[in-house]
């Protein structure tokens, strides 16, 4: 059984286990013959992978009802992974949801790292910092560098932990967000995880 | 006495308790010849206003022991205006500051409402959104423009209010974020009166 993560620039496969990336632009679905269980947040391969009948798309065996119609299937996978916790997942946005006993009670998104560093930039080239992770969250900053981390990680650190449970890093970034959630469990394996729990419930 | 707090894009008079503004762009300070008592956070006037003897830098007046060199002059005023609480200045970039019995405890910075805006667009067209400021901040979000409207301001709000101190609202955008903080004094005078208080200590 191969599974697919379908992001905007990459195909993310787990095979036997073993998991891997293929750069989207030029990859042709069509080459690989087995059969795939996927989900797809790229628009722009729709229409080539419902044309392949070893493609299948996991979507539709989602219980939409406990998500919403615009949310990212790469967040509600994450959901369907896990019993009870925060999912934070750490790419070029930051989404953060909440799983009470296998439903998901509501989530945020918030900008990554890069797009939060040029966000500031944009504002004023005196805000051209990069983030101090190893900032301390409990002490009022007195210093440029540490005022824009703060602003960026503080108040994401606040909303997070104010749940009270497991949190689960995940996501490009995790790393460097395992500085700022030092408890999080921090697992890339989360989506595939959830991508199997749906499989095993319609085979 | 004529006050003038001077941005990047205007200069911002007070004279006789009435205030106005006048674009940047273009402005001649040597128009005034009344004594100008300024902050200035724009720099493409810094020589011209020194060379002008009725234009008066406030700047060199402030115990900077307190302060931090690169913090902007703005900010640091209207710490001097007030004994205590939080100052949220919402402006191109929001200025959030802690002020303890006249001393500044430390700030942060946060992207402003449209700084923001832009910083989603940029990760994705799909979350081009603009802000609900009427969200509830208590109810995690189930629809995508609450999950970046939450994402913006709930995170926000709970570092501002865990200080458990008066807020004080200032800026351009002080009228939107009054609808989340609604406890807070809106006061848009509070750099002028910080220069006044100022004023007061070296006449």
């Amino acid at each position: 059984m191969i599974l697919c993560d379908i992001g905007n620039t990459t195909f993310h496969f787990l095979e036997n286990e073993l998991d891997f990336k293929r750069e989207a632009k030029g990859f042709d679905p069509s080459s690989v013959i087995e059969k795939v269980y996927y989900i797809s947040v790229n628009e722009s391969f729709e229409n080539i992978l419902k044309n392949l009948p070893n493609w299948i798309d996991l979507r539709e065996f989602i219980d939409w009802s406990n998500y919403y119609e615009s949310m990212g299937i790469d967040r509600v996978v994450a959901c369907e992974a896990i019993k009870d916790g925060v999912i934070v997942d750490a790419g070029s946005a930051i989404t953060v949801d909440v799983v009470t006993d296998n439903r998901f009670q509501g989530g945020f998104i918030y900008p990554g790292i890069h797009a939060m560093r040029e966000c500031y930039k944009e504002i004023s080239p005196r805000l051209d910092y990069s983030f101090n992770f190893e900032l301390d969250l409990d002490k009022m900053p007195k210093n440029s560098q540490d005022a824009l981390s703060y602003g960026f990680l503080k108040t994401l650190y606040l909303e997070v932990i104010r749940h009270n449970k497991q949190i689960y890093l995940t996501g490009g970034d995790a790393p460097a967000f395992f500085n700022i959630f030092k408890d999080a469990k921090v697992d890339q394996m989360l989506i595939f995880n959830g991508m199997k729990k749906i499989i095993s419930r319609i085979s």
